[in-house]
């Protein structure tokens, strides 16, 4: 097919159009006012959480937005183009807000996603305005630079020593866990990268917490050691990892010639945020010359307080660590950091050069090169949000971030414990409370019976909008869960939480008995 | 550690202030405003295009900004608190963008990476904003509709048949080919998620165009197959995956009872941009039952164009296929869409549950959990960009992106072919040409040297901000290369790079010479 020269300069019109900066302007404008009464409304309570609609009707909603675009340039309009392409943008963007989960409602107290502080999202839409990435240090040399400098602040604050260990950033706690567990593997058992695991004499094994995230278990599949190999480890009362069940376990492994590829252990679990004892874990397997792998990926920020910092005691002593700056660090998604206790290990993760990306003419430019340790090659700049927010208030306000819903959690466990209608089932070391609505009616019913009543609670709650909570198993039956991680949910909020679960619980028993 | 009140309370006010409405519309404005600007000078090619800093450099002025943060309340200063907020964040953002690669400048034609839609980061920036996150549909149900919708509409425009595949977005094509890959050893290898690879009887092989991108090598090495078990299939004169030389491979593997995970053929590979012949590889591996995966991150969007839809013919015969929207769809990093052709193998990737995420009272909604398919639990919404561009514009303007740039690459290799001291190493097949200086003192000099001397070149001019491109390695020596990646990049700015090679040529060869 040819091109004639009107296709030619109605294709170049058409990109100059969307490339303009006079329109950028005019539909950012209209982004700042439309966001900051979004937040207005949303931070002060007004309107649902969630906004529920079923998922099958949101696709179709998606589909049809895509087919009905902003009519071009109309010469018999009266209103210009631009005016019909910003109504158009308002009417998308208002789209998008009205249909999501409102994560800066005070009564979201769901997943460990938090409402990130606002003001993170113009930096970080600075890099995606601009496409700031990196790979190698010259296409990104202040992503670089940023990412670098965070690795230092937040690795030192956990207590890393300064010129000893190493680090990087990935996009989530499921890809940096991965990514840790891989240079784990390749430094464990280190013929893995090049020749493979066929090769392997025994099968190797990988020992986890026992409520540790899919995310870790998925990764022993992917990794090619196999989900039947991953251990593990019993617990204590408090669903902590038991320094000497562990000890037995590595002792049991290594009289049976087993290789143990790592020890991931967690800094928080998720179901009832159970900070695990470093300090032993870490003795424990350096006594048997394991890598430790810590997920930290919730509770890392904790080293941000000074009143919180002991929860995570010890973890200088890991072979490497996840922390989610996307979570405790109240960044938006997606910005997961994973550190190397001995920067040596580092370039084992990938074993690989590409020509094309690492210039042999300035050799000692690789040290910069971020696609060297990360599983992306091109990734965004993820860490401009962090570098701001710290840039402009200081790390202190990491630290309120988290003893403010560190210490609201434990207020909530104190509700629990004051109201004989519902069980806290555990202490909380954190922000995450996990229990159950036992009114009295069920005070002798089995407990699946009671997880399954609390889960049609749920669900009613969260269709309704009146509150966004999770849920989890927890000894064989579901159970709530709350995480409190926007900093502006309230003791009221919550106690009109306990209000709302017994008023929904009343209807759906009334339902039952009619 | 005890909190006093007056500590508690001042927590609470600087978290308000962080979240404070009034501030976010304030700094908002101010970006809008300082980002229109920086568009309208870079999109004018005024300035330079890389900002170049030395490493070291600028990872400590990265730090220092990190130590210079905006004064808190000073109840003496008559500016008020905000302003000086204001000021402090209008230098932060000056910093990014004064610091970083100019991707808008029309003399950008480096790596893979678009001048993206500016008007896209807005969209994007509407979820990062409000943290709208997917891993299940209810934490965001639009985020997770919009990828869905997307996914139904760029697979059918592959050529997919409606119905019958799947797909999912993922961050970066590196992340994207280890996903589809995954899934192919799951498929092809049945016991190895499960029992890993360990206890395989003969090393499975990977067989790849011997062009293909490092991530597809890393994936091998990753995914527990060893990157000595990865093949090379050999190319033909124009580097495209020679057919007949992959169907000889593999009726010697099958010969010798090796088991092969997968072929993996490029549309395009990055060196040349050679486009493989897509229909002959898919029928020699139908024949050999042996799953083909595409990676198409760069070329997929060909596609879009009826002009150039005919170089990835076939490609929905590909059991899985790879397309960046991050790169030839013009979209800010990352959005990386993986397809399989039979949506059966869907779930094959990962095979688990996590009892907290996925709730067994409402079945039917796995099907719409996005952390079923990808590697990431929460996920950023990544295509709200794409999704808003679609919408506003229609998808003409992809193909027009695709035209435009594919046409100026067979423009600029004709001005290489007119100009007597430059060889174009290939025919381009789109945006993607490879070439080398050669002027006429240089005629009999062996290939290595032109090498070094093309890469002194390309150092000195990315250092000066004049242009930004990059190097390869192409038959053994190095060799320059260009994308032409940024719709506004015209002929006469390619005219323009090719007497600033010759110029900083001259004077490096007086350099030496003296």
């Amino acid at each position: 097919m040819t091109t004639t020269t009107d296709q030619f300069d109605a294709a170049r019109r058409r990109i100059r159009d969307a490339y303009s900066p006079e329109l950028f302007g005019t539909l950012a404008r209209r982004w700042a006012e439309t966001l900051q009464n979004h937040f207005r409304k949303v931070e002060s309570g007004s309107g649902p959480v969630l906004n529920w609609t079923p998922p099958a009707d949101c696709v179709a909603d998606a589909h049809a937005s895509l087919d009905q675009r902003a009519p071009e340039g109309r010469p018999d309009a009266a209103t210009p183009v631009i005016d019909e392409i910003e109504r158009r943008f308002g009417q998308l963007v208002e789209t998008i807000l009205s249909r999501g989960n409102n994560l800066h409602h005070p009564r979201y107290i769901g997943h460990q996603v938090p409402a990130s502080i606002p003001v993170a999202a113009l930096f970080d839409a600075v890099g995606s305005a601009t496409n700031q990435v990196m790979a190698i240090y010259e296409m990104g040399p202040w992503a670089t630079s940023v990412e670098r400098a965070l690795i230092e602040r937040v690795g030192e604050t956990l207590g890393l020593t300064p010129g000893e260990f190493a680090g990087l950033i990935t996009h989530g706690g499921s890809l940096a866990n991965l990514t840790g567990l891989l240079t784990a593997r390749n430094v464990m058992l280190r013929a893995s990268w090049e020749r493979g695991l066929a090769e392997t004499d025994r099968p190797p094994v990988l020992l986890v917490h026992a409520d540790v995230h899919y995310g870790i278990t998925r990764a022993a599949g992917a990794l090619g050691i196999g989900t039947r190999n991953v251990h593990k480890v019993s617990l204590d009362h408090r669903r902590r990892l038991d320094p000497q069940a562990l000890d037995r376990q590595l002792q049991e492994f290594r009289d049976a010639g087993t290789p143990v590829m790592a020890v991931a252990a967690c800094a928080c679990a998720t179901p009832i945020g159970a900070f695990d004892p470093l300090p032993e874990i870490a003795a424990v397997c350096r006594q048997h010359n394991v890598w430790l792998h810590v997920d930290a990926a919730h509770g890392g920020a904790a080293a941000f307080s000074d009143r919180h910092r002991h929860l995570v005691a010890g973890i200088e002593q890991a072979d490497s660590i996840v922390v989610d700056a996307h979570k405790m660090l109240f960044m938006p998604a997606l910005c997961a950091f994973v550190f190397y206790r001995n920067r040596e290990n580092r370039f084992q993760t990938f074993q690989q050069d590409a020509p094309y990306l690492f210039d042999p003419s300035a050799p000692g430019m690789a040290e910069y090169d971020s696609g060297m340790l990360t599983v992306e090659c091109t990734k965004r700049a993820a860490a401009f949000g962090l570098w701001g927010i710290w840039s402009l208030f200081g790390p202190q306000l990491f630290a309120d971030l988290v003893d403010s819903t560190f210490d609201l959690g434990r207020k909530f466990y104190g509700m629990l414990q004051e109201s004989p209608d519902f069980e806290p089932l555990h202490e909380p070391q954190c922000n995450i409370v996990t229990f159950r609505y036992r009114p009295e009616a069920m005070r002798d019913a089995d407990l699946k019976s009671v997880g399954e009543f609390n889960q049609r609670i749920r669900r009613r709650i969260i269709e309704s909008g009146s509150f966004y909570l999770v849920q989890t198993n927890l000894n064989g039956a579901a159970a709530l869960r709350v995480t409190i991680i926007n900093p502006l949910t309230t003791a009221e909020d919550l106690r009109a939480l306990l209000e709302e679960i017994r008023t929904v619980g009343r209807d759906l028993s009334l339902v039952n008995s009619q």
